[in-house]
């Protein structure tokens, strides 16, 4: 789960932080103020992916990101890896993740920490109902590394 | 929204991430293997707070920590003030923020930043229903200033 060169610009508020603030859930997994980007530039290795920040990037002073992800019924993120680590909480939905060679499934609240390394991918195999979490990363970190595979597989 | 030093260690799991982990979320807003721990010390400027370490402080190479703190009906964190930023996402119930001179309501999915030196204070005034909300924070951070005031006033 990284992000494309060709959305993150586009996927910031404009605007710096210079105090707090509330991002207001919209009952509908957006949040006011807080732009919906592509996941990455398009490409075969994943599908349906789409991507909110709604903390890091924008003059903060934190180490870390905090995203928004969803995956719609049948999409799938990129089978990658990299050296650094995913910390993800389920808010909407079910799916999967692959860990290596094992999948797990995820719903509400389920929290995964994807090591440095590990290859992962995840999945949202419903037919109706999208697939949501929070990713967490640290604000510097390396690019991923896709790794050749099935799509979706 | 700090860690005392006399729940810090209890709050940890015994073991130490060497790999990828799943932490399965219970539907009554507990995660498998994971302790939930008094929020400080006891105090007359917090109530009813409870704190779940999921991600950090554990091995893991990351640069921040994510909890899940969790407030009794009635009950709030400590008026305070400190260099860290808090980045907060709630998950269960409703409840409010004071930031600054400013008390915002908080509902499921709402997104706070708080940042570096906002006086900031937790609140649950219902009189039912917990309010849980994700919170992350810098691994290497100051340590909380506990402000002057009426308590949860």
């Amino acid at each position: 789960m990284e992000i494309g060169s060709s959305c993150e610009v586009s996927a910031r508020p404009k605007v710096r932080v210079s105090g707090s603030r509330v991002l207001r859930f919209d009952g509908s997994f957006r949040w006011a103020g807080v732009e919906a980007a592509a996941y990455k530039e398009a490409g075969e290795h994943h599908r349906g992916v789409t991507r909110l920040q709604l903390a890091g990037g924008q003059g903060e002073g934190i180490a870390f990101h905090l995203r928004y992800f969803e995956i719609a019924p049948g999409g799938f993120s990129s089978l990658e890896k990299h050296e650094h680590e995913h910390v993800v909480t389920v808010l909407r939905g079910a799916g999967e993740v692959r860990l290596g060679d094992q999948v797990h499934p995820l719903g509400f609240g389920d929290t995964v920490y994807v090591a440095a390394g590990e290859v992962h991918q995840f999945r949202n195999p419903s037919e109706a109902e999208p697939f949501g979490f929070l990713c967490i990363v640290d604000a510097e970190r390396d690019r991923p590394v896709v790794v050749a595979g099935q799509p979706g597989g």
